[in-house]
């Protein structure tokens, strides 16, 4: 089924934008600046809060909360076992972003027992998600050696299991519900060549799930409004740089310019019923 | 007393551009990199040597010290109260930004221990400066929801608590010191969608400092001249970019390129009796 | 000897682009962004993995890594550790960038004690060469007070305590195998004010050193070909920009546009038997 995106996505953007929601970042130390401009420019408002001391205070108070497994020390893992439990006290959504899931054994452990922990999304590449749900090896980093496509039995599974909203991320990414899977195009290739680009997507669907929360946005929806606010704004940002220093800089840009129509413009759904 | 910005401003900027103050900061992972940069571009020179076993050794080096509670570990903690001890002994002057301290505990309780040794200068926005003067109930984070003009008893009361000179940053900066008031017109609303930049000003304002010791110049002037360059290259950069990507890289080199006189063209300054 | 600049950068480089190495950084939080994202645009694969559960394992896919005595904790401390020796289990080469050893205690001692095991390369300036070398005073931090040609027999004696090619950051780099020193003259003033320039051209040094391996190309070449790219970016980079804040993001820029012919063209090499 393919629709016009605009419905799908204007309701989510719009009420990011009245709400700004705050987005407590738990997330690794290489992304957390790019993570903070991202979500400011986007329309949300970022906090690093990740100390054990002060984790579960905030999450009570944030709109949304990100995990991102990206480089785990002990102190942050005690903090983000605070953040989901205050997150859960006040019903907060919290996401997780598997970073590495599969290729190193450690964050492997703790990503399989945080997700017991009902995360409202879980957004991670191919080689992530496969291996999260336990069907696969994972790969070298956090590069995607698995397809999206060959993700989905993983990603259905690991929807099943967690009752999470799964984004599998892409060529084209695929956003799986108990209900459907809605399949989005947009992006530049460029945005591999930025660091974080994939990490502050994972906070943007933090973002956008503390904005839906309440509103009667379905999840699927708010997922898919952050993926495709990411996406369009690299195209936008593809047309006016062709190197990663200059796109990088026209990416935080366009997120900041780009509305619902232009969002909607630039990028194409299909959904499909599970 | 409306006064050209020039007299105040030009002695301090003019001395850290001679002198390259050496600034160490001790400040949350998420704004590293673009304090140093900042530090850089503007005419300082930065150092984030922050652990227990280093931090009190580089302060006593130091032309001045910088400890924002922003990220606040255990280990930086204990690296802070190195750091202003080596600060003391050595008479390097140091300064406080009390990132969210009202809206979070932990670090409330550690603002009001650590100000009771001296610093030189406290800068927040006006909800942090009435959380630590112990007057009102803080933020949710690091956005301000008292007015400057409210927070002035409690900047006058941490003034005489304290000694150091106090700035409110806001729409208008007031720098609070025993003899006056400064109020300080200057600033873009893009500075706002900019990480770090609050807490890049924290750490401008000890590299004022650093540079203003034993100079003669006035701490409330050098606090003064760190808001005023701040604030002017956020107007410049203004005329330059209108999304926060790119007025990000127009405000580094905003900084960089105005000089005493450029800065006092683009700021307004009023003097006003304690 | 004066030759062609060509001879010795395009094989290194062409292989970097060839293989995407995997650098593993053990770096300072200040830099990592900037270094992820100049690996990316050179054309390697970064990964900042640095805990002590996780260095080993990774250090032993890795391709190069990098450590970086930047911002030292305890627990990087026990990373890097743990990196050292899953690199030489696996036989990846490994760079060590001393900075500010001389001018700190704790890591100079630290870094006196990783040199025992075997480094690839190691990359600092004068003053920290000389001060590693166990022959001089080391300068305030980051910055060089001695002269690259002073620090050649630090660097010499160095070169032979460790077997690593020693290169030796300034106005003029030296690269000092046991066979030859290769002076290169590169880069733009500029540099100095971005934060994180040296540090990157570390992690690039390892990305080079990992591409090289096996391939029948010279360590020294490879190291020379690291910091030639790095300062060929900075030259271009200052065709285009003239504040910091631009020029950064020029210079990322330039590290993705630049080819070996075009690196080449704008540096000047030199040979001298050892």
């Amino acid at each position: 089924m393919v629709e016009h995106p605009s419905q799908l996505i204007s309701p989510a953007l719009e009420r990011l934008r009245q709400t700004t929601p705050l987005v407590q970042c738990l997330t690794n130390t290489v992304v957390q600046q790019i993570t903070a401009n991202v979500l400011l420019a986007a329309g949300a408002s970022p906090a690093m809060t990740d100390t054990p001391e002060e984790a579960a205070d905030f999450a009570r108070l944030a709109s949304g909360v990100l995990l991102n497994a990206g480089t785990p020390s002990a102190s942050q893992y005690a903090g983000m076992r605070e953040a989901v439990r205050g997150a859960n006290e006040a019903g907060t959504p919290w996401v997780l972003d598997p970073v590495a899931v599969g290729a190193l054994h450690h964050r492997t452990t703790f990503a399989r027992e945080i997700i017991a922990h009902r995360p409202a999304a879980i957004r991670g590449n191919a080689s992530e998600i496969v291996a999260l749900a336990g069907l696969g090896g994972g790969g070298r980093g956090v590069d995607a050696t698995d397809e999206v496509a060959a993700a989905i039995p993983a990603a259905r599974q690991l929807q099943r299991d967690t009752g999470a909203v799964i984004a599998v991320s892409g060529a084209e990414d695929a956003i799986v519900t108990a209900e459907e899977i809605i399949w989005l195009r947009s992006g530049s290739p460029l945005l591999q060549l930025v660091i974080g680009s994939g990490c502050a997507l994972g906070a943007l669907t933090a973002a956008y799930l503390g904005a839906a929360r309440d509103s009667g946005i379905p999840a699927g929806d708010a997922v898919l409004t952050a993926h495709a606010h990411t996406g369009a704004a690299g195209q936008l940002a593809a047309r006016r740089a062709s190197s990663p220093g200059s796109f990088a800089v026209a990416w935080v840009d366009a997120l900041y310019e780009l509305d619902a129509a232009g969002v909607a413009e630039l990028v194409a759904v299909r959904r499909e019923l599970a």
